[in-house]
């Protein structure tokens, strides 16, 4: 199994790239300002198991605000590991280096690893798995060790990191003595899963998909849900529950309602959900990869095709019920995580539009999984991957890569205008999007050898300026792409070193495209098929036009409307992949938020050039007319004032100051 | 201060009345099978104080099932009182007699009187006033007692309530050594303030102002917030909270988070909202009332003018924001109570909709008071008092009087079709509506003598078929209307008994007439007047046309859009006072609760009287032309299935069997 984060060191990002253009900043700017945040706000030095101030806070129950502290670090070491091997920075390896240390030195004689624990309730390790994170701590630390792995090629990380899954396997698992617990926050088990891929490592095999496959057992403890149990053994009665629990039991928070195969929808906290069902896809890519002859028979997954028809059912409910235009997901603000069917609205005020930003990191993560677990290759994963790249993910950092959101709502309010952070009190997203950033050239494409008879094969998902090199058969063989997407749909690409190899690449065409597209040289009938979302070049073709080149259709603007069953009157506008919004930056004379302006469907859009020097941006706006109209005057039937319209990217709003005034979705005006 | 639940007896219904018919069916069903349910549940013999089977159910904390039953059996007495006053019923009189004595022989030498904490928890008194109900309990004791006084001339029910009052005064208040408690459920304080009205206990309205008060005072008690200081004396975590509470120290739920004069937006739990804001506006009555040879200064009210304007803001806050389409009120399940501005869902399947029947009920309670309260005669809350009764709270009801709704939602969808159950475990909504046709007679109108001139007036807010007859000057006045409201809009009147009299009528023109109304004969200029929503008719008019008659315009049936701001893309048909849905009965074709059908603003739509003779009801039904578009229909750009539909009121909605699919709300498919 091969994730984008061990993969992406096989691509190299070329100009144009709006992906390197960010790459490039979160590299020079973004790594440097979160390390000083990390060493301002205390985590930096954390793993020293000093006090700190924050110890003291006890503000926030059940998890106090410096119980995130460990995944901090392991996110930042993550992320700063993935640019080293772009580009040395040697504050960036000093820190790393630094902190690796400081971490070793944390850790207990028996494995253990945990500030909270250490420092502040030493006493009470593992006794409220539900709430306490440590193991999602221990994930994302155990990720940060697979990336320094891979960089500095030596286990001064891995080292202590397997130590301490020796240590939590040894506790957790169906035999005797063992607590059958599972996470509150899932995490751990997609990073044992990369363990176990990266290093053989059965223990970390063993311990995901214990986890995995426990979760949700309603008698899994003692004949009781395993939180019920804990919790009498923390003696706490049933309506003691966690602010985001709206309701005592609320279990399916954190997706431990149900047992997963049993799962009919995609429920509770986002970020959880896409952290489970990425692990949950490991664990299916790991079987399909068994081969005959393999010795790993222990991979292979009983009910395998009930693991693919849950995935596909709770990928299905959440991309077509519960996913923001935006590639957004989690509109519950409480929870952080989904609401019903169809409940999608734009900001606060209209009561929701959390989107959290490391849930559509998240869903990408899902995505590029599924386009290896679901045997057949689905463009719809590939779309949804490309939409929360362009759209939430890249709206959650600034464009001079200092400022961050958690939250990306697609109306701002009063309440809650369209700004950025520095930094957040639970800092998860803005390393999130660094480190996503840091393997996304693993998220390009998959490639290699193919069937026995001495083949190679390219998926295309996402279109760039790129290259990826990659051995196969017994050479190196290279392919490029060339482009300037997300603005223009022509993609050239290239591919040298395979030649007399039966050669196949598969080229995404989005949803949006509608099936509109042009590859030049034309193929011969035969030579291309099209098939759930991308196109099929085979041997004969490449063989022929190692060059060639593919336009794909439907960057003109269009009207957006949201499915009939959101019961919403609203109308945005979208160009290919980009969702755009209004801003008040470009609309100056705006002071409702948008809430009084509407559009119609058949007016003319107009493309508008934009060079931004300052934010040394380049892109696409748009302009068309819109009514700006009271309820007053809305209700009685009058036309209100026209307004010439300016849309910007989604993703570039709040780089230019203004009154935080935004909105994507206008009111639907008809024709 | 007068409220309808006294003056109700000066007025008889006449025929053609809708009230009439459903008051009959009350009178002849619906009391009978509500005493049956009372017997087969338990509550009818509650106050022997013996134990129950039910009284060991753990599984709802902190009320726990029966916590409601002292308020079952006092709600029923009271809508039994009402009715006995009208038509004499001897089974009903002998019940009423029964739990009297009952009730009696179920208080405490001290006073107290509570089935809960004599039986299940005899050691808790007073320990949880948040969420135990001992005061809202007492509150609806107290309001059984003053309609058995009121009916049988005796005080078997008043003395022990009188004695109970006393009790609970000399725990609460501002002096040393008083608890400075307010009820989590309001209700006691209006109960109170009728009392006081009644019968000058000035006990009964110091408690009541002093709750009012006190209310979310932040440091009331030892420098804290009452509930606060009460959880701690419970030994209570402020994380371990009610199911409703989304949050802890949801304070809101219960309208305690800010004194009701700094209350800015009408929130939490509906009921709990209404009942606080009668027991203001009667708080505000009865300082208007005081005259300046009065006693009575000590219920003049400092800072009158803020308790205006606090119930102003509140009041404007829920209806021009906050209210359904059908008068209901309180849009979110969980605390059943208000969402956030414009947050109103049709149904469960769009994230609320719950709109509950006594929440409805409420809103008539209030603005029949702020009809006196308000020095300015609005018609607004006239309008809303009509729009509640013919719509949310008449809907709670069956036609046969045997059947109820708690939850008032204006879409069914599977997991709540549109059906009425005959009881409920929280049995509030059925015995709410019971009492509110015993006195709607007080709701149609206010009247006395005005002035000191030898003046009388009679101020008309609902139209129908009774007479009322009063005391004035000296003389009995008698003042008829006569029409087929709310299905026609001609009402003839006629007075009788003022000759000589200076005597002013107003009648309430309903905002949906817009302005559109016909007097016969038709006043000279000066005669009629026309403010806030009333026609004032002075003396000369009067006294010139003892009978006169109104034709309301505005009984062509109307599409109705909700503001802009819900966002909603929806569209409803309403004539006169009357909303309407869509039902399966009349449209059997349907299977998926209407969400696929869409109507047009400019399309005919046709008057159909029907005479239901099974269910005795006489109605107009409207026809007009829908479209049944899919989703993908939709969005392809298909025209779909045109379909016939009929539409039937909103009240009369699951009287005729089917498959439970209604909406009231659907697709707008513009022009």
């Amino acid at each position: 199994m091969s994730n984008p984060q061990f993969t992406f060191r096989q691509t190299t990002f070329t100009h144009p790239s709006l992906i390197l253009t960010r790459r490039t900043t979160i590299c020079r700017t973004t790594l440097h300002t979160q390390l000083a945040q990390l060493r301002a706000n205390g985590q930096y030095d954390c793993f020293k198991l000093k006090w700190h101030p924050i110890f003291d806070d006890n503000s926030r129950w059940p998890a106090p605000l410096h119980l995130f502290w460990d995944s901090d670090v392991g996110k930042w070491i993550e992320g700063a590991c993935y640019f080293l091997a772009d580009t040395y920075d040697a504050e960036i390896d000093f820190a790393v280096r630094d902190l690796v240390e400081m971490i070793r030195s944390a850790q207990h004689d028996d494995g253990y690893i945990n500030v909270h624990f250490s420092v502040v309730e030493p006493g009470k390790r593992w006794t409220n798995i539900r709430d306490m994170h440590e193991m999602y701590n221990a994930g994302h630390l155990i990720e940060a060790a697979l990336a320094h792995r891979a960089y500095y090629k030596n286990d001064r990380l891995m080292d202590p990191l397997n130590r301490y899954i020796t240590h939590i396997r040894a506790r957790f698992g169906p035999d005797a003595g063992q607590l059958r617990a599972y996470p509150g926050h899932p995490e751990i088990e997609l990073a044992l899963l990369r363990v176990y891929s990266a290093t053989g490592n059965r223990d970390a095999y063993d311990l995901a998909r214990f986890f995995l496959g426990e979760r949700g057992n309603p008698a899994g403890q003692a004949g009781q849900h395993f939180y019920d149990w804990e919790a009498e053994q923390r003696d706490e009665p049933r309506w003691k529950r966690p602010n985001s629990w709206p309701m005592d039991r609320s279990f399916w928070y954190c997706q431990a309602h149900a047992p997963i195969l049993e799962q009919e929808t995609v429920e509770g906290h986002a970020v959880r959900a896409m952290y489970l069902l990425t692990a949950a896809a490991d664990l299916l890519n790991l079987s399909n990869e068994i081969k005959p002859s393999a010795a790993e028979a222990a991979v292979a997954l009983a009910k395998a095709d009930e693991w693919l028809a849950a995935l596909r059912r709770l990928w299905s409910n959440m991309v077509h019920r519960k996913m923001y235009l935006t590639g957004g997901v989690g509109a519950v603000a409480q929870w952080e995580g989904f609401g019903i069917d169809y409940f999608l609205p734009q900001g606060p005020d209209e009561g929701g539009g959390y989107a959290e930003t490391c849930a559509s990191v998240g869903v990408m993560m899902l995505a590029e999984r599924l386009l290896h677990a679901d045997p057949v290759l689905n463009g719809e994963y590939g779309d949804v991957m490309e939409l929360c790249l362009y759209n939430n993910v890249m709206t959650a950092m600034s464009a001079d890569g200092k400022a961050f959101t958690y939250e990306n709502q697609l109306a701002s309010c009063d309440t809650a205008r369209s700004e950025r952070e520095d930094w957040f009190v639970c800092a998860c997203c803005p390393p999130n999007v660094t480190r996503l950033f840091g393997s996304l050239g693993g998220y390009l494409w998959d490639y290699g050898a193919l069937g026995e008879e001495g083949g190679v094969y390219v998926n295309v998902h996402l279109y760039t300026s790129a290259e990826v090199k990659f051995a196969a058969c017994g050479r190196e063989v290279r392919f490029e792409q060339k482009s300037n997407w997300p603005w223009e749909g022509r993609v050239e690409f290239r591919i040298k070193g395979a030649e007399g190899l039966d050669a196949t690449v598969r080229l995404r065409i989005p949803a949006w495209a509608k099936g509109q597209y042009e590859l030049m040289p034309s193929p011969r009938p035969g030579e291309c098929t099209f098939d759930t979302g991308y196109i099929h070049l085979g041997p004969t073709y490449i063989a022929e036009h190692p060059s060639f080149s593919l336009d794909v259709h439907g960057f003109e603007p269009r009207f957006v409307a949201p499915h009939p069953y959101t019961n919403q009157r609203t109308l945005s506008l979208a160009r290919g992949p980009v969702v755009y919004c209004v801003e008040d930056a470009d609309n100056e004379w705006e002071e409702n938020h948008f809430r009084d302006i509407g559009i119609k469907a058949g007016e003319r859009v107009e493309d508008v050039w934009r060079d931004d020097r300052i934010r040394g941006e380049k892109y696409v706006a748009l302009k068309t007319r819109g009514w700006q109209r009271s309820p007053e005057v809305l209700q009685g039937g009058g036309d209100g004032v026209g307004r010439e319209l300016v849309f910007v990217p989604f993703y570039f709003r709040s780089n230019r100051g203004g009154k935080g005034q935004m909105r994507v979705g206008l009111r639907d005006d008809g024709r």
